[in-house]
Formats: C-alpha cells, structure tokens, sequence
C-alpha cells in the first residue's frame, strides 16, 4: 500500500506544499513541533534513509539544505535544526525545525494544532524565502 | 578559540575515534543517549550546518551515510536515526543515534555514563564494520 506521503505526493491527500522538483517534496508537518517544521521527503518510496541510494540520498540532502535556508529567512529561530527518525512512517522523511531551545526537537512532546489559516500563512512566509 | 571538536581533530582532548578522513571525523558522543551515538563533523570549525559550502556539506552528509551503515551492523537497532541541532557547541555535528524507541533521539533525555572499557568496546564494534 502507498504511504501516506506517496499519497500527498500524487496529491490524493492535501498538504501545505513549500516546494516540489521532479524528486523530492516539501510540505508543512500537519503535526508540526513549532510553527515552521517541516518535512523534506523523496518521491521515491523507501522506508530507511540509510538504505537510500547515494545519489538519492544527497540529493535529498542538498534539496533540505535550500529549504532550511528559506525557513531560516522567515521564522523566528537561533538556528534550523534537522533530524530522520522514521519510526512512525515507513517512507524517508527529513524534519527540518526551526530551534529556539532543545525541546524544539523532541519528538515526543505534544504537536502543535494550528488552524488552516495558520498552516497557509506559515507555507506562504517560507515560499516567499525560497 | 578552538570548538572542543577542533581540539579533539587536533588530538589535544582525546576521544573514542571511529573514522577519520582529509575533512571529517567520527567519534562517539562522551554524552550518549544510548550505546553506539556517534559524531559526525567537519574539519572545517563552523557554527551552523546551513552555513556550511555545500560541497562540505554534501560531503558531510556522505560520511555520515557509510558510519551510519556500519552502526546499523554493529549496534542492536531497528534503525539509524540521524539529527542535527548544534545549540550547544558551535562546531557542526551531525549525531547518528542507534534508535529503538522514539526517545532514543531526546536530547533532553539524561545522557548515559559508560566506562572506558564500554565506550572503546562499543568503538571496536563499530569500526569492524567499517
């Protein structure tokens, strides 16, 4: 079965896109840990980062980087953090969150619930960084 | 002043060394959340990941791809989980964490205390499967 994210990908589930090449995806986290988290994703579907291809993998590596930049230029934060877990959705995913402390990301505390006002008015800031 | 991972590339503080190459080093984290959290970082001495050159960077994010195979190998895990925060030492450094539990990445977690004996047992292992 497609993930969850091969399903936004094919846009058969909505998302707060930032940015989008022929390989990888950015969206808002619907279940963001601070306003600004979001996910850097390949379209190719595989569970693991580390069992990426190596051009895959730093191509991914290289599209977060550009992200991180624009999220950098338009929330408030000491610095962009980033981290893979992937316990949850079998399909690489990169978080980038902006950081003001350590908790910023620590995956298990509560996520934020942001209203879809919010949520666009978060992906158009970044975009407009890009 | 020298970050403390300057001094340690310089071989004045001394560290559990996995891999070393012309422009980055693996050591483990003296700090660990769990046995097998390893440290990537660059030669070069800077603050923030994004405000590496990309070349750097991408090369970075190599290295870190072919320890992250070998602690897979070498460390019980379900996978290698990969996270870069860098609030407290302002020398880039990507942890490559042994991950069984989404807590396993919480960095407000208290930190383990291994022995000498465990921490070079833990290098050894890691480094066999280099």
């Amino acid at each position: 079965m497609a993930s969850i994210f091969t399903k936004i990908i094919n846009n058969e589930i909505p998302s707060y896109k930032i940015a989008e090449d022929e390989n990888y995806i950015a969206i808002l986290d619907a279940f963001p840990l601070v306003k600004g988290h979001v996910l850097v994703i390949p379209k190719k579907e595989v569970d693991k980062i580390f069992d990426l291809d190596m051009e895959t993998y730093k191509g991914l590596m290289e599209f977060a980087y550009k992200i991180a930049k624009s999220i950098e230029k338009s929330i408030p934060c000491l610095r962009v953090g980033m981290a893979a877990v992937g316990l949850e959705v079998p399909h690489v995913h990169v978080h980038l969150v902006p950081l003001n402390t350590m908790n910023d990301i620590n995956f298990t505390q509560p996520k934020l619930k942001l209203s879809d006002d919010e949520m666009n008015e978060i992906a158009e800031k970044i975009k407009s960084q890009l």
